[in-house]
């Protein structure tokens, strides 16, 4: 055996990002061990840390995207910061950036120019909309992609269409901005050369709807949401049970069905039934089979329910809500949760998702705006051999000659 | 300049694989240039072939999912066919499964023996809640896990919790899974050793609901869902238009809220207004301001109002449906639809979200059940340096000692 070590020890990811896409991405590849230093406005900062205070006065949304990266302030448009950030380069492996459209063009930092400038350089351009067509330099917030893309038609119910309070956007698109690196890194170990790759949060909402798209190109129909069901197999649905909880129970093929209908609900006379026999009848005839269900749920407990569910090999959960998911057994049990460091002390955090025997998981902490500005500010002046107190470059020149 | 190349050239995936989740991963590593060979069993196969006939009579969630890959029908149960997959294991490097939980116990096939055969073998195991635990041994289809993990709670409207039309789920871990075996084969690169890798679905809902868990374990209140709103910011929702579209638009920031309301509105009154100058009160005033907005845009044009939105810098979008994504403007004009080959024909497939000029997409058909079966037989007699009619193998006298 190997001892566990974090995969990405040694790469060094620079990343000029705000809100979600970007921060979710380039905190994975923090969790894998890489040395993430994010570049932050002096002025304020990433917005997300301003979205709220639910964090004993630090933002919900910033803690759980930004342990364990390093904070550098820097204005990029003041020669002396944009030296820094220069300098920085050449320490560089990856550079991710989710800023508005064009924003890195007009600070002068074309992906394809760094990469020619530095052909070992892997930079990740996340945009909302790509490049070209009409929406090209449109604002991309996760609402306004999930409803371009056609993801809230299929949520919530006929008429009342819904956005996925998780955003999906924004998530999908860090998934794939994250899958880009760490490709890149692989085809660099065997080629030598980095590369630019772009990320469009509405390509990942297309790629995300796939089968919605093919229903629809093919069969015809558009897709109607059903709330708590599946458009695709019937029964299944959420049923308030007799004490008060809320059980998801369904089928998702006929001989689920026949299990259901004669082991479960002990109807042999339904599972028999011809008029339900098939998937495609019974999602015909939904509203009959959920009123069968909810009321045979509505008469039982939900332990009851979930117990003989699983004896039936009937998949069942539990409706929670987010104050059960944070005392959810399966997550606590199982040792999910860790604590990761910030400016207002130790905060609870879930570990990552992947989950190896031979790599780590580094454990850093949230960073307050600027922290590590001047610690990054003497490396990179002892890494360029040069600290701007004593020795005149043409980055300190430049910054010299605008004062 | 480099060729482009696939980045994964030369990299053989076995998958065991059913529905959504590891089809999607591996659907991912076949674009990016491996070679996938699905293990299916020859009663059936996928069930996802089964779910509907929408695509010429083929299922369109197995269409979305299942292209450049190869079918190889095999009953692991069975010696000969066992022989087979063994033979195959020498050619592999990456394993992925989400069969049912204990299956591949079951074959005989556990993750950590596989690695300890097989050194350089990297094992992707997808599970829906882990190892441990009260769930662990739990079925886990995507709606009983967003549901398990709270991601309804915070999708739909208030005492009417919805599924994300999206299976994010499933979609989220194949996305994981995606990632685990990059950041395996860049570490491979490295240490020359393969290694293990777990993800399981509801660890990937925890992920993603980082930002609701840190407003409840910190500030206390479940959060509740808004539609199409947004629970953070207001206003923000989705407003019907004279011509009969939907625009979905709003306000990220109190500068933004002033621009709506003097710029896009003409209403500096209500931009100077006392209450609404934060954004904690705009929230919790939301039925006001949505009021405003929405009589605002019920005498004006899609067309006009997109328009001025986009002068006032308001972010907006229209709410499509999925026909509407499918003749999207934004993926035609940047040539994002492509066909792939299937045993109907040809099909439309949109191209993956990651692009890179240097890489290459591999365009692959979609597999009949088994249709390379005979030719990756014949592969694998010839690189074990035996072929069954001639030679006895350990692997044909196991066949004939069952016959």
């Amino acid at each position: 055996m190997k001892a566990p070590h974090p995969p990405l020890d040694g790469i060094t990811v620079l990343t000029l990002e705000q809100a979600v896409s970007a921060p979710l991405c380039t905190r994975h590849l923090a969790d894998l061990g890489a040395r993430v230093i994010k570049i932050e406005h002096p002025a304020g900062g990433d917005s997300a840390r301003h979205y709220d205070g639910a964090v004993r006065g630090l933002a919900a949304h910033f803690v759980w995207l930004n342990h364990g990266k390093e904070s550098v302030a820097l204005d990029l448009g003041v020669a002396e910061d944009r030296a820094l950030f220069t300098g920085l380069l050449e320490l560089t492996d990856v550079v991710v950036s989710n800023l508005a459209p064009g924003a890195l063009g007009r600070l002068g930092l074309s992906p394809a120019g760094l990469v020619e400038e530095h052909p070992r350089l892997i930079v990740v351009d996340i945009s909302g909309y790509g490049t070209g067509g009409p929406l090209d330099h449109k604002r991309a917030y996760d609402l306004l992609v999930q409803s371009e893309g056609g993801s809230c038609a299929i949520t919530g119910r006929p008429g009342e269409p819904a956005k996925s309070g998780i955003p999906i956007a924004d998530v999908g698109t860090a998934l794939y901005a994250f899958s880009a690196v760490l490709t890149a890194l692989y085809d660099r170990e065997r080629t030598g050369r980095g590369t630019v790759v772009s990320v469009a949060m509405l390509d990942v909402i297309g790629e995300m709807m796939g089968f919605a798209l093919n229903q629809v190109l093919h069969a015809g129909a558009e897709p109607e949401p059903v709330g708590m069901g599946s458009p695709m197999v019937a029964p299944y649905g959420a049923y308030p049970t007799a004490d008060g909880h809320t059980v998801v129970l369904g089928t998702t093929s006929d001989r689920e069905w026949r299990r259901l209908a004669s082991d479960l609900l002990c109807r042999p006379d339904l599972a028999a039934d011809p008029r339900f026999v098939r998937n495609a009848d019974r999602v015909r005839l939904r509203d009959e089979l959920d009123a069968v269900l909810r009321a045979w749920c509505a008469e039982r407990d939900l332990a009851d329910i979930q117990r003989r569910a699983d004896e039936a090999g009937i998949g069942n959960a539990r409706l929670n809500g987010v104050r059960d998911l944070a005392r959810h057994p399966q997550l606590a049990d199982r040792k999910r949760w860790r604590e990761v460091d910030s400016p207002v002390g130790g905060v609870p955090a879930l570990l990552p998702p992947v989950i190896s025997p031979d790599w780590n998981v580094r454990a850093g902490r949230v960073p307050a705006l600027g922290a590590d500005t001047d610690a990054v500010r003497a490396e990179v002046a002892a890494a360029t051999g040069c600290t701007p107190e004593t020795q005149p470059s043409p980055a300190t020149t430049r910054r010299e000659s605008r004062r």
